[in-house]
């Protein structure tokens, strides 16, 4: 079949045979098909949908377009966490080494922040000296060595997604369930694993606002997983309000390296030990989520999970020792006062996030320089109460930096209320594949 | 808006805004938006289709993305005719100087064969010397001498249009009702019209072969050209077997040379007298299709339609005395026997036309050359008996050439059976704009 046969056969809702599909997106990562021939055919998809065996097809195939990561020989199974995005999540740089400190290979492959919310590699960017474009070469001794690694995507990595991805983002076309299940497993698969923990953010800080979608995703992506060859499990969490106290770079790793020192907010050290124990039963190292939990405390408590951190930041040119001291920060702190007394009933959590790419600490443009000192202190989070002028939160900035529609949108997230009923639980929903 | 968030909002089911449109199409039209966001906003068009309001923006603003013919100072009424598109359909080359002779402007610009169909001006081509390559200023001083032109679209007229148009036709977005119509009429529109007959053919060699599908693009197209100010009116005609007896370029001509010498195939006579006579009436130089009939029968019986045709040719650089000779055929003919008693039952006219691509007639690249001299002449048509070893159909071609696969084709279109009901009627149903 021609591009031609298969956008029209996607859009007239008939079924695309595995290795016709397979031959475009070879065809696409090489270059031989148009941009506008697989616009038109996402756009398709985004109507009509993927069957399982189709979706299975389209993932192998954007695997399969580039190299993968290869762990044989290396001792452990290896299991790793994805997030679909959230704001203030710092979750990846306390579970990674916690996890590896436990016995278990954490070779993760993260992305820099998307929209509103934050990346894995640009927390780490506050470190100076590390190194986080690794070959798949170096990525495996790096976790031969200290048990996981923190890596961005390589160029030869899934190369089909990559290129799709960049499309797909200028031509309406990313919030297809099926579309964004392959981009992440095609990426995800490509690093060897026995397990895979995924992490599906619902609510105001999440691409999925409706616990319905988020689920649909999460259904999708265990099922593809396992049909894939990779066990995996899906936690809907709740992303209403920022994870912890601080957004923003050199912030969040502060705040991450408190909770790997047994201290630091009760939502990051909850999700994480709630994710860290799954992949600890997904590797084989703990029955159950019980059991688990004793192993997982015991790490952070005895300092390994930060002992692990620090071996990891050394072997990828950091200087360890750094987080042991204040990060970098901007120097300027301006507080954003209450406007009257109350209780924060709910922070439109990606109005947010989008004050914080809008102070630096994302970026508008993919060629933006983030930058990594600037962020919030949320100094009262969903549930508190406030008096009028009392701060609500402390945005960290350079000097003479014009903050006047920062604070406007932080003023606009913020709902203050009379009272507020309980915050919701943070793990909402857990789903595996079906057998 | 973004181009982005236009095709978001078409995709989502919103309505866009006229004026975002009008800019999104000129953006498109001089290279500023890219071919992958009009991929991808075509294909969420064909899913959520266009309301009449953005209907009418899309198609000004690919009107509006060139230059127009202008007739302003040419004495009398401009009419046209549009075809959908058919096989063995030559009833343009009979109806313009018909038209003329009648006193009414037809600046037809027209196009080449597309897929199975045949094209006006591949037609013309089979007449040496003959040019259809005006510009829109020697379109206008044909149309002043001769009362009529045949000319192809220029560079500068509807650029949008050829641009989109060659997009959708690699990204199955072309069978989409208001993109078929706003394509349509952005060119027609251009001929500086004051009304408009629309021959929207439904069945087995049409585009259409259903007729609610074909009823639907006819209310799109009459509704569409009166919200532009252009009164129009469309028929449902029959293209369920080819029209007159022959297909292919020379010999088409030919017969169209016959029909207004008051002779040839009763249906070409048949359709070619309807559509006149609404054209009359729309010119306001017939009260009705009653008293537009004797008009357009003393035009044919007095030769006057043959004179204007004859005209046209000579001013546009043919010969006209090559039209009182046979044209230049190919010089071979090889009939095809029928395999057994009966009657025609049906033709399947789409692999007729198919199988006349295939000998030359028409192209399967954009880039091919046709051969004028190439083509059928049907020898037994819809509801005619044969029998065993009588030929149903001559096929005439070049010394030499691989007839295989075009007999197999054409034994294929043929289903002969016991007995045949009547054929349908020519004229199937007329369609007026809403009031």
């Amino acid at each position: 079949m021609t591009p031609y046969e298969l956008i029209q056969s996607k859009r007239d809702g008939r079924a695309l045979p595995a290795a016709e599909l397979t031959e475009l997106l070879q065809g696409y990562a090489r270059g031989a098909v148009p941009d506008y021939q697989m616009a038109a055919l996402c756009m398709a998809v985004f109507f009509r949908g993927l069957s399982p065996d189709e979706l299975r097809a389209w993932t192998l195939a954007m695997l399969r377009s580039g190299d993968a990561l290869d762990l044989s020989g290396i001792q452990g199974p290896a299991v790793d966490k994805h997030s679909t995005g959230g704001v203030g999540d710092k979750v990846s740089l306390v579970l990674a080494p916690l996890v590896a400190a436990c016995g278990v290979r954490v070779p993760m492959i993260s992305g820099r922040g998307l929209g509103h919310t934050g990346g894995t590699l640009d927390k780490l960017s506050a470190l100076p000296g590390l190194r986080t474009d690794l070959s798949l070469a170096e990525m495996r001794d790096v976790v031969a060595e200290t048990g996981l690694c923190f890596a961005g995507q390589t160029e030869s990595l899934a190369p089909a997604d990559r290129r799709l991805y960049a499309l797909r983002d200028v031509t309406a076309t990313v919030d297809s369930i099926p579309l964004i299940a392959s981009s992440i497993l095609s990426k995800k698969l490509a690093e060897d694993l026995d397990g895979l923990v995924l992490d599906v953010k619902v609510g105001s800080g999440a691409f999925m606002k409706r616990r319905e979608d988020a689920r649909a995703l999460a259904r999708t992506l265990v099922d593809l997983a396992r049909a894939l060859g990779c066990p995996a499990v899906a936690w809907l969490t709740d992303m209403d309000a920022p994870l912890g106290r601080t957004v923003g770079n050199a912030l969040e790793l502060e705040e991450a390296v408190e909770v790997l020192r047994g201290r630091g907010p009760a939502d990051v050290r909850e999700l994480t030990l709630a994710l860290g124990a799954e992949m600890l039963c997904l590797a084989g190292v703990a029955e159950d989520a019980a059991a688990a939990g004793p192993v997982l405390e015991a790490a952070l408590g005895e300092g390994r999970a930060l002992d692990r951190l620090r071996a990891v930041v050394r072997r990828q040119g950091g200087d360890p020792d750094a987080l042991e001291r204040p990060l970098p920060a901007a120097p300027e702190r301006t507080d954003l006062p209450a406007h009257a007394d109350g209780v924060v009933a709910g922070i439109d959590t990606e109005a947010l996030g989008r004050a914080a790419v809008l102070l630096g600490a994302g970026r508008l443009r993919a060629e933006d320089r983030i930058d990594p000192g600037v962020g919030f202190t949320l100094l009262r989070r969903r549930g508190e109460s406030v008096r009028q002028g009392e701060p609500l939160l402390a945005v960290h900035h350079r000097p003479g930096a014009d903050l006047d529609e920062v604070l406007a949108r932080i003023r606009g997230a913020y709902r203050l209320a009379a009272e507020a009923g309980p915050p919701p639980p943070l793990m909402l929903e857990r789903l595996e594949a079906g057998r």
